[in-house]
Protein backbone atom coordinates (compact mmCIF):
# COMPACT_ATOMS: atom_id res chain seq x y z
CA UNK A 1 0.00 0.00 0.00
CA UNK A 2 2.95 2.24 0.69
CA UNK A 3 3.74 3.29 -3.08
CA UNK A 4 0.39 4.72 -3.04
CA UNK A 5 0.52 7.10 -0.41
CA UNK A 6 2.25 10.64 0.62
CA UNK A 7 3.58 10.50 4.17
CA UNK A 8 1.97 12.58 6.07
CA UNK A 9 0.79 15.25 3.29
CA UNK A 10 -1.13 18.15 5.03
CA UNK A 11 -0.69 19.15 8.30
CA UNK A 12 -3.48 21.88 9.78
CA UNK A 13 -3.12 24.83 12.16
CA UNK A 14 -5.57 23.96 14.84
CA UNK A 15 -8.11 27.03 15.25
CA UNK A 16 -8.47 27.94 12.10
CA UNK A 17 -12.25 27.53 9.97
CA UNK A 18 -12.22 25.71 6.71
CA UNK A 19 -14.79 27.55 4.76
CA UNK A 20 -16.42 25.96 1.57
CA UNK A 21 -17.38 28.79 -1.04
CA UNK A 22 -20.13 28.06 -3.56
CA UNK A 23 -19.03 29.62 -7.34
CA UNK A 24 -22.53 30.45 -8.60
CA UNK A 25 -23.23 31.78 -12.21
CA UNK A 26 -21.24 29.42 -14.16
CA UNK A 27 -23.31 28.81 -18.06
CA UNK A 28 -24.60 25.83 -19.22
CA UNK A 29 -21.00 24.40 -20.55
CA UNK A 30 -20.70 22.98 -23.71
CA UNK A 31 -17.71 21.15 -25.95
CA UNK A 32 -15.23 23.03 -26.57
CA UNK A 33 -15.54 25.63 -23.95
CA UNK A 34 -12.25 26.83 -21.98
CA UNK A 35 -13.37 25.89 -18.80
CA UNK A 36 -10.59 27.19 -16.58
CA UNK A 37 -11.73 30.60 -17.95
CA UNK A 38 -15.44 30.20 -17.27
CA UNK A 39 -14.99 29.29 -13.78
CA UNK A 40 -12.14 32.64 -13.26
CA UNK A 41 -14.84 35.02 -14.75
CA UNK A 42 -17.71 33.33 -12.69
CA UNK A 43 -15.72 33.64 -9.88
CA UNK A 44 -15.10 37.29 -10.72
CA UNK A 45 -18.35 38.38 -10.89
CA UNK A 46 -19.66 35.99 -7.67
CA UNK A 47 -16.28 38.36 -6.45
CA UNK A 48 -14.48 35.49 -5.19
CA UNK A 49 -10.37 36.19 -5.90
CA UNK A 50 -8.60 33.03 -5.99
CA UNK A 51 -5.30 32.42 -3.20
CA UNK A 52 -2.29 30.71 -3.41
CA UNK A 53 -3.52 27.09 -2.11
CA UNK A 54 -7.06 26.95 -2.25
CA UNK A 55 -8.39 23.86 -3.72
CA UNK A 56 -11.17 24.16 -6.19
CA UNK A 57 -13.84 21.03 -6.45
CA UNK A 58 -14.77 20.63 -9.90
CA UNK A 59 -18.16 18.38 -10.70
CA UNK A 60 -16.95 15.82 -13.39
CA UNK A 61 -20.34 16.67 -15.47
CA UNK A 62 -18.67 20.17 -16.52
CA UNK A 63 -15.29 18.39 -17.37
CA UNK A 64 -16.90 16.21 -19.44
CA UNK A 65 -19.18 18.51 -21.49
CA UNK A 66 -16.69 21.14 -21.90
CA UNK A 67 -14.54 17.39 -22.84
CA UNK A 68 -17.38 16.61 -25.38
CA UNK A 69 -17.73 13.35 -23.16
CA UNK A 70 -21.09 13.22 -24.71
CA UNK A 71 -23.14 10.47 -26.47
CA UNK A 72 -26.18 10.39 -27.87
CA UNK A 73 -28.36 7.26 -27.35
CA UNK A 74 -29.95 7.38 -31.23
CA UNK A 75 -26.35 6.87 -32.57
CA UNK A 76 -25.77 3.76 -30.21
CA UNK A 77 -26.12 0.33 -31.78
CA UNK A 78 -26.00 -1.90 -29.09
CA UNK A 79 -24.19 -5.51 -28.78
CA UNK A 80 -25.31 -8.93 -28.27
CA UNK A 81 -23.89 -8.84 -24.55
CA UNK A 82 -25.02 -5.37 -23.73
CA UNK A 83 -28.84 -6.37 -25.51
CA UNK A 84 -28.66 -9.40 -22.85
CA UNK A 85 -28.01 -7.50 -19.75
CA UNK A 86 -30.55 -4.82 -20.60
CA UNK A 87 -33.41 -7.05 -21.27
CA UNK A 88 -32.13 -9.01 -17.34
CA UNK A 89 -32.63 -5.64 -16.29
CA UNK A 90 -34.99 -3.89 -18.20
CA UNK A 91 -32.29 -1.12 -19.35
CA UNK A 92 -32.13 0.62 -22.11
CA UNK A 93 -29.63 -1.54 -24.15
CA UNK A 94 -27.95 1.44 -26.29
CA UNK A 95 -27.05 2.60 -22.42
CA UNK A 96 -25.86 -0.46 -21.70
CA UNK A 97 -23.61 -0.77 -24.91
CA UNK A 98 -22.24 2.69 -23.59
CA UNK A 99 -21.34 1.19 -20.28
CA UNK A 100 -19.53 -1.69 -21.60
CA UNK A 101 -17.46 0.26 -23.75
CA UNK A 102 -16.52 2.36 -20.61
CA UNK A 103 -15.78 -0.72 -18.49
CA UNK A 104 -13.13 -3.40 -18.32
CA UNK A 105 -14.68 -5.61 -15.62
CA UNK A 106 -18.26 -6.33 -14.55
CA UNK A 107 -18.77 -6.30 -11.48
CA UNK A 108 -22.22 -6.94 -10.68
CA UNK A 109 -25.45 -6.87 -12.69
CA UNK A 110 -28.07 -6.76 -9.98
CA UNK A 111 -29.91 -4.61 -8.50
CA UNK A 112 -27.00 -1.55 -10.32
CA UNK A 113 -24.92 -2.66 -13.01
CA UNK A 114 -21.23 -1.71 -11.32
CA UNK A 115 -18.66 -1.62 -13.22
CA UNK A 116 -14.88 -1.28 -13.26
CA UNK A 117 -14.26 1.69 -15.55
CA UNK A 118 -11.07 1.86 -17.73
CA UNK A 119 -9.23 4.14 -15.30
CA UNK A 120 -10.12 1.76 -12.45
CA UNK A 121 -12.82 3.22 -10.54
CA UNK A 122 -15.44 0.70 -8.95
CA UNK A 123 -18.93 2.46 -9.35
CA UNK A 124 -22.84 1.68 -10.98
CA UNK A 125 -23.00 2.54 -14.71
CA UNK A 126 -19.25 3.44 -15.35
CA UNK A 127 -20.20 7.08 -14.41
CA UNK A 128 -22.58 7.60 -17.31
CA UNK A 129 -25.43 9.45 -16.64
CA UNK A 130 -28.45 11.33 -17.86
CA UNK A 131 -28.86 14.35 -15.22
CA UNK A 132 -27.82 17.87 -15.80
CA UNK A 133 -27.45 17.34 -19.46
CA UNK A 134 -29.13 18.96 -21.90
CA UNK A 135 -31.71 16.68 -24.19
CA UNK A 136 -33.56 13.22 -23.07
CA UNK A 137 -31.05 11.79 -25.37
CA UNK A 138 -27.67 12.62 -24.13
CA UNK A 139 -25.32 11.36 -21.76
CA UNK A 140 -22.14 12.30 -20.32
CA UNK A 141 -19.34 9.71 -19.76
CA UNK A 142 -16.48 10.15 -17.16
CA UNK A 143 -13.63 12.08 -18.43
CA UNK A 144 -11.03 9.96 -20.08
CA UNK A 145 -8.46 10.96 -17.86
CA UNK A 146 -9.35 12.93 -15.10
CA UNK A 147 -6.27 13.51 -13.24
CA UNK A 148 -4.90 14.95 -16.89
CA UNK A 149 -8.18 17.00 -17.05
CA UNK A 150 -7.68 18.48 -13.17
CA UNK A 151 -3.72 19.63 -14.04
CA UNK A 152 -4.84 21.17 -17.71
CA UNK A 153 -7.23 23.39 -15.39
CA UNK A 154 -4.66 24.33 -12.47
CA UNK A 155 -2.43 25.15 -15.18
CA UNK A 156 -5.20 27.35 -16.82
CA UNK A 157 -6.25 28.96 -13.76
CA UNK A 158 -2.83 29.49 -12.95
CA UNK A 159 -2.35 31.19 -16.45
CA UNK A 160 -5.22 33.50 -16.08
CA UNK A 161 -4.87 34.13 -12.37
CA UNK A 162 -1.15 33.73 -11.43
CA UNK A 163 -2.50 31.85 -8.16
CA UNK A 164 -1.39 28.15 -7.56
CA UNK A 165 -4.78 26.55 -7.26
CA UNK A 166 -5.34 22.93 -6.43
CA UNK A 167 -8.08 20.86 -8.40
CA UNK A 168 -10.23 17.90 -7.38
CA UNK A 169 -12.92 16.72 -10.14
CA UNK A 170 -15.49 15.07 -8.24
CA UNK A 171 -18.43 12.66 -8.94
CA UNK A 172 -20.78 10.78 -6.66
CA UNK A 173 -20.45 7.36 -6.23
CA UNK A 174 -22.32 4.78 -3.94
CA UNK A 175 -21.01 2.56 -1.17
CA UNK A 176 -21.59 -1.16 -0.88
CA UNK A 177 -22.29 -0.82 3.10
CA UNK A 178 -24.09 2.20 3.12
CA UNK A 179 -27.02 4.10 1.26
CA UNK A 180 -26.49 6.98 -0.70
CA UNK A 181 -24.08 8.60 -2.62
CA UNK A 182 -21.15 10.71 -1.30
CA UNK A 183 -19.05 13.06 -3.65
CA UNK A 184 -15.22 11.17 -4.16
CA UNK A 185 -12.44 12.71 -6.23
CA UNK A 186 -11.67 10.98 -9.49
CA UNK A 187 -8.93 13.45 -10.47
CA UNK A 188 -6.51 15.58 -8.60
CA UNK A 189 -3.93 17.93 -8.92
CA UNK A 190 -1.57 19.40 -5.99
CA UNK A 191 -3.67 18.15 -3.47
CA UNK A 192 -2.60 15.59 -1.00
CA UNK A 193 -4.58 12.31 -1.59
CA UNK A 194 -4.02 9.78 0.67
CA UNK A 195 -2.33 11.23 4.11
CA UNK A 196 -0.60 8.18 6.06
CA UNK A 197 -0.43 8.76 9.15
CA UNK A 198 1.04 6.01 10.46
CA UNK A 199 3.93 5.95 12.82
CA UNK A 200 3.13 9.51 13.74
CA UNK A 201 2.18 9.80 17.71
CA UNK A 202 -1.92 10.19 18.71
CA UNK A 203 -2.38 13.04 21.57
CA UNK A 204 -0.56 10.41 23.84
CA UNK A 205 2.29 9.59 21.80
CA UNK A 206 0.84 6.26 20.79
CA UNK A 207 2.24 5.41 17.08
CA UNK A 208 -0.97 5.74 15.03
CA UNK A 209 -1.05 1.26 13.36
CA UNK A 210 -3.72 1.49 10.77
CA UNK A 211 -4.49 5.31 9.76
CA UNK A 212 -4.41 6.39 5.91
CA UNK A 213 -7.12 9.18 5.29
CA UNK A 214 -8.68 9.89 1.96
CA UNK A 215 -8.31 13.36 2.09
CA UNK A 216 -9.42 14.00 -1.55
CA UNK A 217 -12.57 12.12 -0.66
CA UNK A 218 -12.84 14.03 2.63
CA UNK A 219 -12.56 17.16 -0.16
CA UNK A 220 -14.82 16.11 -2.50
CA UNK A 221 -17.49 15.27 -0.02
CA UNK A 222 -16.92 18.72 2.03
CA UNK A 223 -17.52 20.08 -1.73
CA UNK A 224 -20.55 17.83 -2.02
CA UNK A 225 -22.80 20.17 0.39
CA UNK A 226 -21.88 22.65 -1.89
CA UNK A 227 -23.01 21.21 -4.92
CA UNK A 228 -26.45 19.71 -3.88
CA UNK A 229 -27.35 18.00 -7.10
CA UNK A 230 -30.03 20.18 -8.65
CA UNK A 231 -28.65 23.81 -7.79
CA UNK A 232 -26.34 24.23 -10.81
CA UNK A 233 -23.46 24.98 -8.36
CA UNK A 234 -20.46 22.70 -10.23
CA UNK A 235 -17.29 24.75 -8.85
CA UNK A 236 -16.40 24.82 -4.71
CA UNK A 237 -13.52 26.71 -3.66
CA UNK A 238 -11.92 25.01 -0.19
CA UNK A 239 -10.37 27.88 1.60
CA UNK A 240 -8.51 27.38 5.05
CA UNK A 241 -7.35 23.63 4.58
CA UNK A 242 -3.49 23.87 4.97
CA UNK A 243 -1.45 21.13 3.33
CA UNK A 244 1.77 20.40 1.69
CA UNK A 245 1.10 20.17 -2.21
CA UNK A 246 1.97 16.81 -3.93
CA UNK A 247 2.19 15.13 -7.66
CA UNK A 248 -0.74 12.54 -6.40
CA UNK A 249 -3.11 11.63 -8.94
CA UNK A 250 -6.52 10.78 -7.62
CA UNK A 251 -6.14 7.27 -9.62
CA UNK A 252 -4.11 6.36 -6.29
CA UNK A 253 -7.32 6.20 -4.29
CA UNK A 254 -8.41 2.99 -6.21
CA UNK A 255 -7.45 -0.16 -3.92
CA UNK A 256 -4.70 -2.46 -5.72
CA UNK A 257 -5.80 -5.82 -7.26
CA UNK A 258 -4.29 -7.51 -4.67
CA UNK A 259 -6.03 -5.64 -1.66
CA UNK A 260 -9.18 -5.67 -3.11
CA UNK A 261 -11.67 -7.04 -0.54
CA UNK A 262 -14.39 -8.54 -3.02
CA UNK A 263 -12.06 -9.27 -6.50
CA UNK B 1 -35.32 1.92 0.34
CA UNK B 2 -38.08 4.54 0.18
CA UNK B 3 -38.51 3.78 4.05
CA UNK B 4 -35.15 5.10 4.90
CA UNK B 5 -34.84 8.34 3.62
CA UNK B 6 -36.37 11.21 4.13
CA UNK B 7 -37.67 13.33 1.00
CA UNK B 8 -35.91 16.61 0.16
CA UNK B 9 -34.22 16.72 3.70
CA UNK B 10 -32.58 19.46 3.11
CA UNK B 11 -31.87 23.02 0.58
CA UNK B 12 -29.39 25.42 0.51
CA UNK B 13 -29.13 28.90 -0.46
CA UNK B 14 -26.87 29.51 -3.35
CA UNK B 15 -24.20 31.65 -3.07
CA UNK B 16 -24.26 31.23 0.72
CA UNK B 17 -20.54 29.36 2.05
CA UNK B 18 -20.95 26.36 4.37
CA UNK B 19 -18.12 27.01 7.54
CA UNK B 20 -16.45 24.09 9.46
CA UNK B 21 -15.55 25.15 12.70
CA UNK B 22 -12.78 23.11 15.05
CA UNK B 23 -13.66 23.53 18.97
CA UNK B 24 -10.53 23.21 20.49
CA UNK B 25 -9.30 23.35 24.05
CA UNK B 26 -11.54 20.21 25.12
CA UNK B 27 -9.64 18.31 27.43
CA UNK B 28 -8.59 14.66 27.90
CA UNK B 29 -12.68 12.97 28.27
CA UNK B 30 -13.11 10.29 31.40
CA UNK B 31 -16.14 8.03 32.08
CA UNK B 32 -19.06 10.24 33.88
CA UNK B 33 -17.82 13.57 32.45
CA UNK B 34 -20.56 15.50 31.07
CA UNK B 35 -19.61 15.91 27.88
CA UNK B 36 -22.08 18.66 26.46
CA UNK B 37 -21.51 21.12 29.07
CA UNK B 38 -17.51 20.40 28.44
CA UNK B 39 -18.08 20.89 24.84
CA UNK B 40 -20.55 24.58 25.85
CA UNK B 41 -17.44 25.61 27.69
CA UNK B 42 -14.63 24.76 25.66
CA UNK B 43 -16.76 26.61 22.94
CA UNK B 44 -17.36 29.77 24.78
CA UNK B 45 -13.92 29.59 25.76
CA UNK B 46 -12.83 29.68 21.76
CA UNK B 47 -15.80 32.49 21.60
CA UNK B 48 -17.45 30.24 19.76
CA UNK B 49 -21.83 31.09 20.16
CA UNK B 50 -24.36 28.47 18.78
CA UNK B 51 -26.94 29.35 17.04
CA UNK B 52 -29.64 27.12 16.09
CA UNK B 53 -29.04 25.52 13.32
CA UNK B 54 -25.69 24.28 13.44
CA UNK B 55 -24.31 21.16 13.29
CA UNK B 56 -22.00 19.64 15.64
CA UNK B 57 -20.09 16.98 14.48
CA UNK B 58 -18.44 14.90 17.60
CA UNK B 59 -15.95 12.57 17.34
CA UNK B 60 -16.84 8.96 18.52
CA UNK B 61 -13.52 8.61 20.37
CA UNK B 62 -14.75 11.32 23.29
CA UNK B 63 -18.15 10.44 23.40
CA UNK B 64 -17.30 6.54 23.91
CA UNK B 65 -14.99 8.17 26.91
CA UNK B 66 -17.22 10.18 28.47
CA UNK B 67 -19.68 6.88 28.04
CA UNK B 68 -17.27 4.74 29.62
CA UNK B 69 -16.76 2.02 26.69
CA UNK B 70 -13.61 1.43 27.45
CA UNK B 71 -12.13 -2.12 28.13
CA UNK B 72 -8.90 -3.07 29.73
CA UNK B 73 -7.09 -6.01 27.71
CA UNK B 74 -5.37 -7.10 30.47
CA UNK B 75 -8.68 -8.10 31.58
CA UNK B 76 -10.27 -9.93 28.70
CA UNK B 77 -9.97 -13.81 28.73
CA UNK B 78 -9.95 -14.81 24.63
CA UNK B 79 -12.54 -17.21 23.83
CA UNK B 80 -11.49 -20.61 21.46
CA UNK B 81 -12.95 -18.77 18.45
CA UNK B 82 -10.58 -15.43 19.14
CA UNK B 83 -7.45 -17.77 19.79
CA UNK B 84 -8.12 -19.38 16.17
CA UNK B 85 -8.76 -16.18 14.33
CA UNK B 86 -5.70 -14.46 15.84
CA UNK B 87 -3.51 -17.07 15.18
CA UNK B 88 -4.30 -17.04 11.78
CA UNK B 89 -3.61 -13.28 11.44
CA UNK B 90 -0.96 -12.80 13.86
CA UNK B 91 -3.23 -10.53 16.24
CA UNK B 92 -4.03 -9.82 20.14
CA UNK B 93 -6.19 -12.88 20.81
CA UNK B 94 -7.82 -10.44 23.15
CA UNK B 95 -8.28 -7.68 21.20
CA UNK B 96 -9.87 -10.17 18.91
CA UNK B 97 -12.02 -11.33 21.69
CA UNK B 98 -12.79 -7.87 22.32
CA UNK B 99 -13.94 -8.03 18.66
CA UNK B 100 -16.46 -10.55 18.32
CA UNK B 101 -18.35 -9.28 21.55
CA UNK B 102 -18.68 -6.14 19.45
CA UNK B 103 -20.10 -8.22 16.49
CA UNK B 104 -23.30 -10.54 15.11
CA UNK B 105 -21.08 -10.98 11.70
CA UNK B 106 -18.03 -11.66 10.49
CA UNK B 107 -17.73 -10.27 7.10
CA UNK B 108 -14.16 -10.75 6.20
CA UNK B 109 -11.18 -12.12 8.37
CA UNK B 110 -8.21 -10.87 5.73
CA UNK B 111 -6.59 -8.60 5.71
CA UNK B 112 -8.71 -6.98 7.89
CA UNK B 113 -10.80 -8.21 10.37
CA UNK B 114 -14.15 -6.89 9.16
CA UNK B 115 -17.43 -7.60 10.81
CA UNK B 116 -21.05 -6.17 10.82
CA UNK B 117 -21.48 -4.37 14.69
CA UNK B 118 -24.72 -4.84 16.44
CA UNK B 119 -25.82 -1.58 15.59
CA UNK B 120 -25.22 -3.24 11.67
CA UNK B 121 -22.45 -0.83 10.89
CA UNK B 122 -19.63 -2.85 8.46
CA UNK B 123 -16.57 -2.03 9.62
CA UNK B 124 -12.69 -2.86 10.70
CA UNK B 125 -12.25 -4.13 13.75
CA UNK B 126 -16.00 -3.45 14.99
CA UNK B 127 -14.37 0.09 15.65
CA UNK B 128 -12.68 -1.42 18.22
CA UNK B 129 -9.59 1.37 18.60
CA UNK B 130 -6.21 1.84 20.79
CA UNK B 131 -5.74 5.24 18.77
CA UNK B 132 -6.02 8.60 21.53
CA UNK B 133 -6.61 6.05 24.63
CA UNK B 134 -4.43 7.42 27.64
CA UNK B 135 -2.76 3.86 28.60
CA UNK B 136 -1.11 0.78 26.22
CA UNK B 137 -3.61 -1.73 27.83
CA UNK B 138 -6.59 0.43 26.82
CA UNK B 139 -9.10 0.12 23.87
CA UNK B 140 -12.61 2.17 23.21
CA UNK B 141 -15.25 0.64 21.97
CA UNK B 142 -18.70 2.32 20.04
CA UNK B 143 -20.71 3.47 21.84
CA UNK B 144 -24.27 1.34 22.39
CA UNK B 145 -26.69 3.77 20.82
CA UNK B 146 -24.96 6.41 18.23
CA UNK B 147 -28.21 7.64 17.72
CA UNK B 148 -29.62 8.03 21.08
CA UNK B 149 -25.41 9.45 22.57
CA UNK B 150 -26.24 12.32 19.40
CA UNK B 151 -29.95 12.79 21.26
CA UNK B 152 -28.91 13.27 24.76
CA UNK B 153 -25.93 15.35 23.43
CA UNK B 154 -28.21 17.66 21.80
CA UNK B 155 -30.75 17.54 24.58
CA UNK B 156 -27.90 18.09 26.77
CA UNK B 157 -26.44 21.70 24.49
CA UNK B 158 -30.22 22.84 24.02
CA UNK B 159 -30.46 22.89 27.91
CA UNK B 160 -27.06 25.16 28.91
CA UNK B 161 -27.08 27.35 25.48
CA UNK B 162 -31.44 27.90 24.76
CA UNK B 163 -29.79 26.71 20.82
CA UNK B 164 -31.22 23.73 18.82
CA UNK B 165 -28.01 22.48 17.44
CA UNK B 166 -27.94 19.04 15.10
CA UNK B 167 -25.44 16.51 16.31
CA UNK B 168 -23.38 13.99 14.65
CA UNK B 169 -21.41 11.09 15.69
CA UNK B 170 -18.26 10.23 13.63
CA UNK B 171 -15.85 7.79 13.38
CA UNK B 172 -13.70 6.93 10.43
CA UNK B 173 -14.36 4.09 8.34
CA UNK B 174 -12.84 2.13 5.35
CA UNK B 175 -14.16 0.89 1.99
CA UNK B 176 -13.87 -2.05 -0.23
CA UNK B 177 -12.78 -0.47 -3.50
CA UNK B 178 -11.10 2.81 -2.46
CA UNK B 179 -8.23 3.09 0.00
CA UNK B 180 -7.81 5.33 2.79
CA UNK B 181 -10.94 6.28 5.72
CA UNK B 182 -13.34 8.76 5.76
CA UNK B 183 -14.89 10.03 8.78
CA UNK B 184 -18.63 9.10 8.46
CA UNK B 185 -21.71 9.85 10.19
CA UNK B 186 -22.63 6.59 13.03
CA UNK B 187 -24.81 8.70 14.92
CA UNK B 188 -27.19 11.62 14.18
CA UNK B 189 -30.10 13.77 15.25
CA UNK B 190 -32.05 16.74 13.86
CA UNK B 191 -30.16 16.25 10.36
CA UNK B 192 -30.48 14.97 7.39
CA UNK B 193 -29.33 11.43 7.03
CA UNK B 194 -30.30 10.19 3.50
CA UNK B 195 -31.33 13.09 0.87
CA UNK B 196 -33.67 11.45 -1.34
CA UNK B 197 -33.82 13.80 -4.70
CA UNK B 198 -35.77 11.40 -6.82
CA UNK B 199 -38.28 12.93 -8.66
CA UNK B 200 -36.70 16.53 -8.42
CA UNK B 201 -36.01 18.30 -11.39
CA UNK B 202 -32.26 18.66 -12.41
CA UNK B 203 -31.18 21.97 -13.88
CA UNK B 204 -32.90 20.51 -17.30
CA UNK B 205 -35.96 19.77 -16.02
CA UNK B 206 -35.53 16.42 -16.36
CA UNK B 207 -36.35 14.21 -13.18
CA UNK B 208 -33.47 12.31 -11.16
CA UNK B 209 -33.82 9.18 -11.27
CA UNK B 210 -30.99 7.37 -8.63
CA UNK B 211 -29.81 10.21 -6.84
CA UNK B 212 -30.23 9.88 -2.94
CA UNK B 213 -27.33 11.90 -1.28
CA UNK B 214 -25.53 10.74 1.81
CA UNK B 215 -25.60 13.97 3.73
CA UNK B 216 -25.03 12.56 7.00
CA UNK B 217 -21.51 11.29 5.68
CA UNK B 218 -20.96 14.13 3.61
CA UNK B 219 -21.11 16.46 6.65
CA UNK B 220 -18.97 13.84 8.74
CA UNK B 221 -16.23 14.03 5.96
CA UNK B 222 -16.10 17.68 5.86
CA UNK B 223 -15.78 17.35 9.67
CA UNK B 224 -13.01 15.20 8.91
CA UNK B 225 -11.09 17.36 7.35
CA UNK B 226 -10.66 19.87 10.63
CA UNK B 227 -10.38 16.84 13.21
CA UNK B 228 -7.85 15.48 11.78
CA UNK B 229 -6.25 12.14 13.34
CA UNK B 230 -3.35 13.35 16.12
CA UNK B 231 -4.71 17.03 16.61
CA UNK B 232 -6.98 16.53 19.60
CA UNK B 233 -10.28 18.38 17.41
CA UNK B 234 -12.63 16.51 18.39
CA UNK B 235 -15.98 18.73 17.82
CA UNK B 236 -16.26 20.71 14.48
CA UNK B 237 -19.25 22.77 14.24
CA UNK B 238 -20.60 23.42 10.73
CA UNK B 239 -22.20 26.24 9.72
CA UNK B 240 -23.70 27.64 6.89
CA UNK B 241 -25.26 24.08 5.52
CA UNK B 242 -29.26 24.99 5.07
CA UNK B 243 -31.74 21.87 5.94
CA UNK B 244 -35.02 21.06 7.39
CA UNK B 245 -34.28 19.21 10.62
CA UNK B 246 -35.72 15.44 10.71
CA UNK B 247 -35.69 12.93 13.36
CA UNK B 248 -33.71 10.47 10.95
CA UNK B 249 -31.65 8.16 12.61
CA UNK B 250 -28.19 7.57 11.32
CA UNK B 251 -28.52 4.14 11.44
CA UNK B 252 -30.83 4.60 8.35
CA UNK B 253 -27.76 4.69 6.52
CA UNK B 254 -27.01 1.16 7.35
CA UNK B 255 -28.00 -0.86 3.46
CA UNK B 256 -30.40 -3.04 4.38
CA UNK B 257 -29.41 -6.80 3.84
CA UNK B 258 -31.75 -7.44 0.77
CA UNK B 259 -29.85 -4.86 -0.94
CA UNK B 260 -26.24 -5.51 0.26
CA UNK B 261 -24.30 -5.83 -2.50
CA UNK B 262 -22.26 -8.46 -0.88
CA UNK B 263 -24.07 -10.60 1.32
Amino acid sequence: MAKNVTARGSKRRPGVPIELVPVTGLPEICEGNDLARLIVEAARNARIAFHNGDILVIAQKVVSKAEGRLVRLSAIEPSPPASQIAAKGRRDPRLVEIILRESRRIVREHPVLIVETHHGFVCANAGVDHSNVPGEDVVTLLPCDPDGSARRLAAGIRKLTKKRVAVIISDTFGRPWRLGLTNVAIGAVGVPVLQDLRGTPDRHSKLLQATILAVADELAAAAGLVMGKTEGIPVVVIRGYRYHPTDERATNIIRPADEDLFR
